[in-house]
């Protein structure tokens, strides 16, 4: 499955689903799908919240709390979730008020692995 | 009820439950409770984390993506959950491995509720 079908399937699967990326932590997307076309602008959301992604790594690892998996950002109207796919990627879901979140991250573990196999 | 109480309540109540604490944004923790003596350092732990905290919740205000209210990150065994109370203090648990994730978050969110009828 291509990189666009595993971003489709996880964003078309949960309620509340409105994008997704798959980015390089220098924030270069290798692949950004969006659902809804008033979403915001997934380059810049994957640029800010993956340097955010980068100093949870660097705390975690001071504070010897193992490596980092998923971080999640929760605002008054959405969600991010973010799972790290390896050293060099993680990938990203965006969801709007009311999306399912217990969902969403099955099925971005589901999508990081799928990458993993791709990559 | 106390700002201890409060967090002892949230901790005991949660498998896995290790420690938290309840910081001003400045990094100087009110109140800390830790409930397994060889957790890790809760101050150095409110330091770090909520400097990503304050980190998300410029990128959310940047993105337009609404105010921000919870920041979760998930490392191999640990699991740290912070909730803002207003805009000076935050709230975190730690769990271990296995943690309850969905309780953690439901006690974290009456235990904030608390703490800001008490400032």
């Amino acid at each position: 499955m291509g990189f666009l079908e595993i971003l489709k399937q996880a964003v078309d699967n949960v309620k509340g689903g409105i994008a997704a990326t798959i980015m390089a932590k220098d924030g270069i997307a290798l692949q950004n799908y969006v659902k809804e076309s008033n979403a915001c602008d997934m380059d810049s959301l994957g640029v800010e919240y993956g340097r955010i992604l980068e100093e949870a790594k660097n705390a975690s690892s001071l504070l010897k709390l193992g490596e980092v998996e998923e971080l999640s950002v929760s605002a008054e109207g959405t969600t991010i979730i973010m799972r790290l796919v390896n050293k060099e990627y993680f990938i990203a879901i965006l969801l709007g008020a009311g999306g399912n979140t217990g969902k969403a991250r099955y099925y971005l573990k589901r999508a990081a692995a799928g990458v993993r196999k791709e990559l």
